[in-house]
């Protein structure tokens, strides 16, 4: 199969973890006799510079006309970075925002999983960790708090701000839908967050998903409130299997599950929407305190060019062989710096790359 | 002195909680000579199946003329329980909301502290929660998506909802000057929590506590992003002393906090305004499922109590009075069954509430 796709490498750690993704991808090419062609586009903070805006129509283009997308990292550090004193709408993640409402990724799908080999690094005593953990976030990506209406005004003398929570009955439906259809995938039980005892949208969210779950009669369902969420997460995180929420509970729980499970490095995600072109990228950071030095774990990123495979392209065999490689890695202890531990092998960001490319 | 306080025993296991607050306070009067005149007033279900409401409007008026209001718990199974039947603005939250609001309570403290003689309860590995933690989550209360106007209509044939999250300046300046004065007489550090790379209000935040820390230069501040504060309280809880943030993050922030701990029966907290007057309740729920079986355990209602002591009536000596008590019940290896552990002694709520009551 020929397929397109633009490759966004980003900002700080971004080109170097990106590189490594494409020359699994070309092993893979080569294996199973595909042609994957290359669009390079510009996305974050080297959009910036380059042409003033974190995310040009040209680039957006690009990304609409291929058959997915694979993305680096985008952004610096907001505190020292001069991206971060532009204006909200011209910085590095305008461009992320932007790119997820024009190709309209409305599922944000996190898989939080502790690898065996990484245990070590969980942060959660063992007696919890034992059970070892496998979980998705489905988090819905274009509604909510990061797509209303938002402005700041002077009122009475005093700046008022204001941001607009909405969400409609298909926008709820389709991200429930996916949710059921992974949970029948898996270990069919799926757990809704929101805070229906106090917002309007989360009642609604609620509704709507109940009225889904009677097409999923196999899929237990279960409703959390987000402030239980979070504490559930650190005490008991084995309970889940789907949990589904909406765009800003969804940042905050993915994130606190992924730091959970000690293997941060190692998470991959997907956007996806109906049709099969979806954003494949990181669950961490640009991290730009480490780049450019060779030293960046690029296994998130390789994770995320084989769920580009399965999810887009249908290659579950070419999806599976990379996540297996990734897998000897591990069994192999080689180990970039952030995963090392004593009496293991210690690799760079490129030699990585290598180690899974001789294990395809 | 003498002091008038509004008891809300609630919900669940809320009355025998208060009980052994209550048995506390007695002991404690008598032992400084001051006089406490209680005054019971129902709120949440129990409020609900009285008058059909979660507050009356004379339960109000009996809080606001009160020097201090004590609470134990409301609400009860949501999936079980009629009151989550009714309409959203007369289910039990419903009440907690509203006083809340009609006693412009904006300002919620949350301590989140690792007990020495609990370690053992710490979800957490020792080699992070060797550290010791102890940080103070202040909530703002009052505002954002808690009280912005919200709606659910028919529009183009669905339902869409609505929540406004919205902060102006003097709700923000006001909550982060107490921020700042309780980090000067704690660790001076503050961490401020927003996602000022999406929203607005979150923008406005920022500004607003960075002009307030204007006036405390002692204190060293930080800005963290919501997604990544709920990382780090994994991660590396001992790194807070102060977290400043906003209604909804603090919601789930302070319960993962609290979970962290693994000391959540004995988290206390307080809600504020500019004067005295404030309201104090444990950091746990009512707890339908044990509710009336006296094994719940009462210390984060009597630490409550003691919050009450100290900002609301100025009594420092007799809080901590009551602070010691509960630290040597502890040393005593007294337990209630939540917190019990083999080769203690296992006691009942009101044992407990004895217990301290000899201890003071
Ligand atoms: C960069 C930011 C806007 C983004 C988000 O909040 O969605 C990021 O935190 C993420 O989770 O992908
Ligand atoms: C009961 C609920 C409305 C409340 C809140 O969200 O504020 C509770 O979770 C709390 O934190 O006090």
């Amino acid at each position: 199969m020929e397929k397109n796709i633009a490759v966004i490498k980003g900002d700080g750690i971004g080109p170097e973890i990106v590189n490594e993704a494409i020359k699994v991808l070309d092993a893979i090419a080569k294996k199973y006799n595909h042609t994957f062609n290359y669009k390079n586009i510009l996305m974050g903070g080297c959009s910036i510079d380059a042409y003033g805006v974190p995310l040009t129509d040209e680039a957006l283009e690009v990304a609409k006309n291929s058959d997915a997308v694979l993305l680096g990292s985008i952004g610096g550090d907001t505190n020292t970075s001069p991206w971060y004193k532009l204006d909200p709408t011209l910085r590095p993640e305008a461009g992320l925002l932007k790119i997820r409402k024009e190709l309209g990724l409305f599922a944000n799908l996190r898989p939080a999983y502790l690898y065996k080999e990484l245990a070590g690094a969980c942060p959660l005593k063992e007696s919890i960790s034992e059970a070892g953990f496998d979980m998705i976030i489905v988090r819905e990506l274009t509604g909510g708090l990061y797509f209303g209406e938002r402005n700041t005004k002077e009122i009475n003398g005093e700046l008022v701000a204001h941001d607009n929570l909405v969400y409609s009955e298909h926008e709820i439906r389709r991200i429930a839908q996916r949710g059921f259809e992974i949970a029948m995938k898996r270990g069919k039980k799926l757990t809704s967050v929101d805070k229906a005892n106090v917002l309007d949208t989360s009642r609604l969210w609620r509704k709507i998903v109940n009225e889904v779950a009677q097409d999923f009669p196999k899929v237990k369902v279960e409703h959390m409130l987000v402030d239980n969420c979070a504490m559930q997460l650190v005490k008991d995180p084995a309970q889940f299997d789907v949990v589904l929420t909406e765009n800003m509970f969804g940042d905050i729980l993915s994130d606190e599950a992924s730091m959970v499970t000690g293997s941060i490095g190692m998470l991959s995600s997907a956007s996806l929407r109906e049709d099969s072109l979806g954003m494949y990228e990181p669950s961490h950071g640009s991290a730009p305190d480490i780049a450019g030095q060779n030293i960046a774990n690029p296994l998130a990123t390789i994770l995320s060019a084989a769920m580009m495979l399965r999810y887009s392209f249908d290659m579950d065999e070419e999806a599976a062989c990379i996540e297996k490689a990734v897998e000897k890695v591990l069994a192999d202890n080689i180990r970039t710096v952030d995963i090392y531990k004593e009496g293991m092998t210690k690799v760079s960001t490129s030699q990585m790359g290598d180690a899974v490319v001789e294990r395809l």
